[in-house]
């Protein structure tokens, strides 16, 4: 094997997570150790700060400084929703950065796009003949990553939309009623089906979730709805925000909510993401959409009934992946390992991939954390396996909950009260 | 004084906090002690458990139950909106159940309704020469109750919003644009306000925070955002649910965005709450209006200029008041306080009254519990004083932060990369 010698860039893609700054210190560790390694420069905003020659001087970054970045969500460098494609001038242009700058390894963290980058990097070397090295570091709270059990980033966004649900469905016995709330996840349902992990007993919330997995049809989701409320007087619902009829952008429920909310009365087309598509997040367009559906259709009937009926949506949006301070230890650890581990792998092989992390089987939860080849992970997005859902469709399995507890870790201790009543005088 | 021998009732009421329970269980560990109290009863859902005649026996739940329910948040016996006034069929029969089941302390957890509720009923028992203790034991998210320095409740839910800024701002600092933030509290600021307790430096967001105190102005608004966009290249801004152009429902932005995006596409009413005022929580239509308004002026504007405008609203919701784990130990401590302490006024004086909370003056944060009278407290809801919000009404001032900052304690330690940027070649 050639002992290539040179400067590493680092980089950070994608949507930022709570643990990928656990990533980068960890690699920029192991890259400080050994001697193959002049410079770490760590590319701002992603593939933008390549294109502009805009690189932090990691090797300067003080102890306490990395420290402290290791506990911080979001992207530490910034990050970027631009991916390159083969034969892009951007990729001409990423080349010509990296020769001038005598870039030898690039370490690229982030979902299935940031693979595809690599990858399409990785073989723009080898077309040149240029010694270079290129490994992804997953990181995605989707968990959608081809060829891993699981990917940094989902276990503590699964523990937090967990845990939203357990306060929320607290707050909903309180005050009873129907309660939807949208949780991330354009195409893989994972971190949906997260929201039943906190679960108390039978009666706790969430009663229904819904995957992007599943045709979603909204009669059967309104008697769904209509069958737990009339059953408990309340009902909590986990939807994913990519619940769609189909698999074109079309078909997404939000598209037919912004079709009815935003182009009839203000005019306005649905808003739409960096790559076209319509903006899932950052928007409470499908939740107020499906309240509207379910009131319109079971207020007058429970009405009619004397019955109140209550019903409020909300949308978890970015706190899914960014609030501070509700970390699965897992997901800590092993977001440190993938970031160590792509650099031992880059330093002492002469292939280039992404780590992977595969799960052990037996009672006790451990996993190995090898790599694939990159054209392997950068081929597309998993969806969750078919055994995780119900036959419904409108729930999670106990496949599922055996899968994602030991990911998520020890929740919040809570208890209800017990229904002794007094006797009626 | 007359030693009042009975049973005591307890009831929680109004939006659930996350520190609720710990009111309840200290006011019962409390009531236990007591020779005079025979029964411990918990009324279902407030008022409505009264009226239905449905009691928890609480002297039968286990010690665990009740280390338990101390740690959950959510109102353990169920809340209600219902709020009965003077006069009403619901106060005589309120009364009746008292006597049937010979009760002769009442203890009411909640806000200001709350205050009123407890009032009505101590007013009653005076008119009919009922012998009777009635407190009222303070907890609002809101922080509105009239005598207070602050109020159980708040403090760990401006610590849930405070972090989720701090992971929001971390999230817009990766991948830049305009986040608009809505936060709860109809007709106080304090919440929102706890938006910029986790800057990290000048550079932080929220860089703009909107109070229901102060008249809101679109356009203004919309100048704020494009000041500092144009300054940062981002712009995060908090936004309370509560902001008007006015002190009428008509007046509420959140009317103004539900006659835009549901009067005129569906043709719906805007949702109401149980009182007849507009929904704000549960929706996500305040949120997507203002991006939609801010969109809609500066997303031309910035293209014409060849920069890409990226924008998104969020809604906290629910979380708010709910999610588990994240805990101010300081509101934990005086939510068990305020509890304890109504139930030692109640039995060793001959008054009915309201717990309230004084701050102390020096320089380290010390509190005195005492109690006000019960129609002082249930007169309304205060505002932010003006000293807390900055001269143009767009952030809050030192003063807020000296105010808020012992209370909600210490933060998540994060952050940021320092910017030693590699020589350019």
């Amino acid at each position: 094997m050639v002992k290539l010698k040179g400067n590493a860039v680092i980089g950070q893609s994608g949507g930022p997570t709570c643990v990928i700054n656990r990533s980068l210190v960890a690699a920029v560790e192991e890259l400080k150790k050994s001697s193959l390694i002049t410079g770490i420069f760590g590319a701002r905003h992603g593939v933008e700060g390549i294109l502009k020659e805009e690189f932090i001087d990691l090797k300067k970054q003080s102890r306490t400084t990395l420290a402290r970045v290791v506990e911080t969500p979001g992207a530490a460098l910034g990050s970027t929703r631009k991916r390159p494609r083969e034969g892009d001038d951007d990729c001409v242009k990423i080349f010509e950065v990296f020769r001038k700058y005598d870039v030898r390894y690039f370490f690229y963290i982030g979902g299935g796009d940031s693979a595809q980058t690599a990858n399409t990097i990785s073989a723009l070397a080898r077309s040149q003949g240029y010694d270079f090295r290129t490994f992804h570091i997953p990181k995605t709270i989707d968990n959608d990553l081809i060829g891993s059990d699981h990917t940094p980033g989902y276990a503590t966004a699964a523990r937090f939309v967990a845990c939203a649900f357990m306060g929320d469905d607290l707050d909903n016995r309180s005050l009873k009623g129907v309660k939807v709330n949208v949780v991330m996840g354009r195409r893989a349902g994972y971190l949906t089906a997260a929201s039943v992990l906190g679960k108390l007993d039978e009666e706790s919330g969430p009663h229904l979730v819904y995957f992007p997995e599943r045709r979603f049809d909204i009669d059967r989701f309104i008697d769904d709805v209509d069958a737990v409320f009339g059953r408990l007087g309340r009902c909590v619902v986990a939807v994913s925000e990519g619940i769609a009829t189909g698999p074109e952008d079309k078909d997404l429920i939000v598209t037919q909510a912004g079709e009815m909310l935003l182009k009839e009365s203000v005019r306005m087309e649905m808003p739409r993401d960096a790559f076209g598509h319509p903006q899932l997040s950052g928007t409470g367009i499908l939740a107020d959409y499906l309240v509207y559906r379910v009131r319109r259709l079971l207020e007058p009937k429970y009405e009619a009934l004397k019955k109140k009926f209550r019903i409020r949506g909300d949308t978890f949006g970015y706190l899914q992946r960014s609030f501070p301070g509700v970390l699965s230890e897992v997901d800590a650890r092993e977001a440190a390992q993938v970031g160590k581990l792509a650099v031992q792998f880059a330093l002492s092989s002469d292939i280039d991939g992404s780590v992977v992390i595969q799960r052990k089987s037996g009672p006790r939860y451990a996993v190995e954390i090898t790599y694939a080849p990159l054209a392997e992970v950068a081929r597309g997005e998993a969806e969750m396996p078919d055994h995780f859902i119900n036959q419904a469709g409108n729930y999670v399995t106990q496949a599922f909950i055996d899968y994602a507890r030991p990911l998520v870790g020890r929740l919040p201790k809570i208890g209800l009260i017990q229904k002794s009543l007094v006797p009626k005088r």
